[in-house]
């Protein structure tokens, strides 16, 4: 019925259909729905196919935002890091509004779950996008908009932390005004000057 | 083989010992190997006992963290901020440390997969935490240790969300050095001054 070696186009249909039914299939039904039989079935291929490519439905998913991350998130790094920081914020809220919400929140969950997956997602996504955060902060440093004695890794806590902890619990909107909120708030606290803690010459 | 109306003392056993299987089970195996089935066959009770007082599994281990969550955490309110929120930031950690972050880990998870027990998360859990911090920061305010202007739901949101997102990615201890820090940046930020948005007299 499958004639052999078609070779490359076909894997990357079978790929692409994949990550597209994953996509549908948590919109349409959420995360309690989503299931590697359903993807099988709506990408029309069978389960082995799936396990060759991704270890888990989590992987599958991971993959499905990051090609839809990837090609929505684009700041200016010339701006000052008011605008750089509100763009960034904002377009990560439309993100997350536009749909990719759900994949974040069905990822969080499957990696309090499973230790090796946690491990790919940070190394896959949280990661990735704490060094995006991180270069548009350094240059605020380079630009002397902030002070050198900031501590950056913690001020990308604090940024994605509380999206993060907004989008998981739920308790108020991740909308634009919460982004122009969030940038105000970082900018202010990047602007104080931290306790002089290695102050031997 | 059971006696009828043996009546309330016999049934808060029973609740007891179900609370603490599930605690027991869940620092023995972790999240995955949490069931019903494990919890009842440990606390030596039927299912249906389970069910007659808790609509899911994620409700049990939500109650079994309340528990201990209530009867570890205490701050002196008299205390300048710097204190009381130090106090509070690093008895957090201690808590989740001893334990309670595999609870936090897998209620946060159990949210995203049910959106009935997300509701109940925040109404017993997030909710309640949310109080404890704001009355905190609104005695400073009092005090006039920082700016009336300040929003205190915000600065609720960045201290939870960057313990949470430690907490969940993993990427970063959790530990009194991270209290601390974390401590330090938010009364730092908690005196700046926000721009007057509402300056109509």
């Amino acid at each position: 019925m499958v004639k052999a070696n078609i070779g490359r186009p076909r894997s990357e249909k079978s790929r692409e259909a994949i990550l597209n039914a994953a996509h549908d299939l948590l919109h349409e039904q959420g995360g309690t729905g989503l299931t590697i039989e359903a993807i099988a079935r709506r990408a029309e291929v069978g389960k082995p196919t799936i396990y060759r490519w991704w270890p888990t439905l989590a992987d599958i998913v991971l993959e499905a935002l990051l090609r839809q991350a990837n090609s929505e998130i684009t700041v200016s790094a010339s701006e000052p890091l008011q605008e750089t920081l509100g763009q960034f914020l904002r377009q990560s809220m439309k993100v997350i509004e536009d749909g990719a919400g759900l994949h974040l929140r069905f990822l969080m969950a499957q990696a309090q779950q499973d230790e090796g997956f946690r491990e790919r997602f940070r190394t896959h996504f949280t990661a990735k996008r704490r060094a995006v955060l991180r270069a548009i902060f350094l240059r605020a440093v380079e630009q002397g908009d902030i002070s050198a004695r900031q501590d950056l890794d913690m001020l990308v806590d604090i940024v994605f932390g509380t999206m993060w902890y907004r989008l998981l619990t739920g308790h108020a909107p991740m909308d634009e005004s919460f982004a122009d909120e969030l940038t105000e708030m970082t900018i202010r606290l990047s602007r104080t000057t931290p306790a002089q803690q290695d102050a031997v010459p």
